[in-house]
C-alpha cells in the first residue's frame, strides 16, 4: 500500500511544495513525530488511495475540511480576528467620536479588548457590524489584505501569518498531492480569510466556509457592488459546520480536522458517513512552544470533544509529543 | 496565440473528453459553426491564456460561471423542476388526502402544472416547500437521483439529462481544458442540480451554486442528519446571482454565460472587473430544433439583458446560426 501513496505524490507534490515550504525531495510530514497521530493519518491516507482496495475513494470524493482558529494557525491570546476588530475600531474612531464613551468601543480604545469582549454576545455583533459591514466587497478585501500583510502577533512579534503549525502545512500539502480537495470550515469571517489562505494554506476562496454577513447587489452610478450590510447571514460554528459543509461543499467529507467543541458537529458528520473516515482533534499540551489549554478554556474549549474523541477513537494529536515543530519560524 | 491554446489542451482534453462526448482527437468546439460568438469565445481564451500577453490570468483566476435553465439545459416548456414538484406532489399525495381540493395541488394532480405554476408566488413556495423539505439532505438527494435517472421530456421523449446543449457541454470542457474552474450559478434548486451535474456536465457538487432551503443538524438517536426545513434560505436569481457567486467562489468570474434577464447582473458582476471579460447570451432562435423565444417569454425572457448585450458589446449567441447541433441525440 505504501508504493501507492508515494508513486501518487511524485508530481503534485512539486506544485503544492511552495505552500508548505516543504523543499522538493523532502519527507512529506517531515514535522510530525513517527507513531501515534501520524500513523493514523498514513494509515488512512494509503486505504483511501490504494486501487482495487475494498477502502478506496474516487478522487472527487476525497474531501478534507479544516477548522481554522487553533487547527491551521493559534489562537491565543484572542482569536485574531479580534485584533483585527480593535484596529479596525481604532482605525475608523474619527468618524465615530461617540465610541470614545460608548461600550464595547470605549473599552476597545483604551486596548482592553478583553473588556470589550467580554461585555456579552451583542457588544460583539456590534463591533463585528461597525467594522465588518457599511462597505463593498471589494472594499472590504483590500482592507483585510492590507492589515493582514502587517498585523503581529502580540506575543511572539511575528506576522500572524507565520503563526500557522508547519505540520498542518505539510498535512494540507500531502493530502492534496493525494487527490484530496481541501476545505477550510471555520467559525470566523469567510471574508476575513479569503484574501490570505491561497497564499498562507493553498487553499483558494472558492474552497472556504466561514461566518458571514448579508450582501446586497446594487448599481452605483452605472458600477455594480457588493454591499455588505450589517445583518448576520450565517454563523458556521457548532451544528452551523455541518450546515456550511453541505452549502458549499455538497457533500459529506471523509476527513475532519479541528481542534474544540465547535468542531464537534463537523466531526459527528464526518463520520457518520459509510467507508473509511478520519476525524482528528488537535490538542494544545505544549505551553512552552505554543499554549496549553483544553477543557477550561473560553477560547478553543476542548471539553466535550475529549469524551467523544476517546469514545469513539477518533485521532487526537498531542501537540507537545506528535510535533516535532510547532511554527515555521522554529529552528528544526 | 493560437499555438498556446492548442498546447494546453493536450492533456486535460483527455480527462474531460468522456463528459463532453467529444472523441479523442476531434476538434474542440465542433458542434459550433465558425464565426460569431465561436470567434468571440476562441479569442477570449486565447487572450488569457496566453504567458506573456498583457490579458494573460493566472489559472487560479481562470473562474467561468454558468446559468442552467436555458443555457446549458432547455427550459421549455417549463422549467424541468417543475416536473419534478408535479412528479413528487402525485408521489406524496396518498399521505395528504387534503391536497385533493387544495389549490395549487389539486391543479397539479390533475395535470395541470401551468394552472397551479400560475396560481402566484404563494402557491410555488408551498409546492416547493411540500416537495423539497420535510426529509433529510440524504433523502433528498436519494429522491432527486432516482427521479432524475428516469425523467423524460413530454415533447421529445427523451431523459431530461438528453435535453442538454451539445455545443455548450464542449465549451465547458474546452474552458476547463485552458485551466478553467466553471460553476453553475442558477435560479433552480442547488440540491436539485447536485446529484447529477457531475455525471452530465463535469461539474462537481462544490462548484454548483442555486437556490436554497434552510437545513438543521440534528442528531437522531444517535446519529446525524441534515434536516430540510420549510423555509427559503436564498433565492439565487437576477441581483441573488452576483450575491450567490461571492458567498460560494469568492472571487469575480472573468466569464459568464447566461440566456436571459435572470442572469443580466451576473454578466454585470462579470463584466465590471478589470482585464479581459467575456459576457455571452444564448438566445433561443431556433424554433425548429429546439425553442424560439426571448422578450415575450414567461420562461426564460430575454428582454433587458438583450438591449445591455447590444449596448456593451457582448457576445449573444444565435442557436439557430451558431450551432450545428443543439442537442446530444440529434444526428450530424
Amino acid at each position: 500500500m505504501k508504493r501507492n501513496v508515494v508513486t501518487t505524490l511524485a508530481f503534485p507534490v512539486l506544485v503544492t511544495a511552495a505552500v508548505a515550504g516543504v523543499a522538493w525531495g523532502e519527507e512529506p510530514l517531515a514535522s510530525w513525530n513517527e507513531g501515534g497521530a501520524k500513523k493514523a493519518i498514513v494509515d488512512f491516507v494509503a486505504k483511501v488511495t490504494t486501487h482495487g482496495s475494498p477502502d478506496f475513494v474516487p478522487v472527487a470524493e476525497r474531501i478534507a475540511v479544516f477548522d481554522n482558529d487553533g487547527t491551521l494557525w493559534a489562537e491565543q491570546p484572542l482569536y485574531f480576528q479580534a485584533f483585527f476588530v480593535a484596529d479596525r475600531v481604532r482605525a475608523l474612531a474619527p468618524e465615530h467620536p461617540e465610541w470614545a464613551t460608548e461600550e464595547p468601543f470605549a473599552s476597545l480604545l483604551k486596548g482592553d479588548v478583553k473588556a470589550a469582549l467580554a461585555a456579552g454576545e451583542r457588544a460583539v455583533v456590534a463591533m463585528m457590524m461597525a467594522t465588518h459591514a457599511g462597505n463593498t466587497s471589494d472594499e472590504f478585501e483590500r482592507v483585510v489584505r492590507q492589515w493582514i500583510a502587517a498585523a503581529r502577533h502580540p506575543k511572539t512579534g511575528r506576522l500572524l501569518t507565520e503563526m500557522v503549525y508547519q505540520p498542518m502545512l505539510e498535512l494540507l500539502a500531502w493530502l492534496r498531492a493525494n487527490g484530496f480537495k481541501t476545505f477550510i470550515v471555520s467559525g470566523g469571517g469567510i471574508d476575513f480569510m479569503r484574501p490570505w489562505t491561497e497564499r498562507v494554506y493553498g487553499i483558494p476562496p472558492e474552497q472556504v466556509v466561514g461566518s458571514s454577513i448579508k450582501t446586497k447587489f446594487e448599481l452605483r452610478d452605472g458600477v455594480p457592488v457588493l454591499l455588505r450590510l450589517p445583518e448576520i447571514d450565517f454563523v458556521d460554528d457548532g451544528p452551523g459546520k455541518p450546515v456550511g459543509i453541505q452549502r458549499h461543499v455538497g457533500r459529506r467529507p471523509i476527513a475532519a480536522f479541528g481542534n474544540s467543541d465547535g468542531d464537534l458537529q463537523m466531526l459527528q458528520w464526518t463520520a457518520a458517513g459509510p467507508g473509511p473516515r478520519l476525524c482528528l482533534y488537535v490538542r494544545h499540551t505544549d505551553a512552552e512552544r505554543e499554549w496549553a489549554y483544553d477543557r477550561a478554556s473560553s477560547i478553543g474549549r476542548l471539553d466535550k470533544g475529549l469524551d467523544e474523541a476517546t469514545a469513539r477513537g477518533w485521532t487526537v494529536v498531542d501537540m507537545k509529543a506528535d510535533w516535532k515543530r510547532v511554527f515555521p519560524f522554529e529552528k528544526e
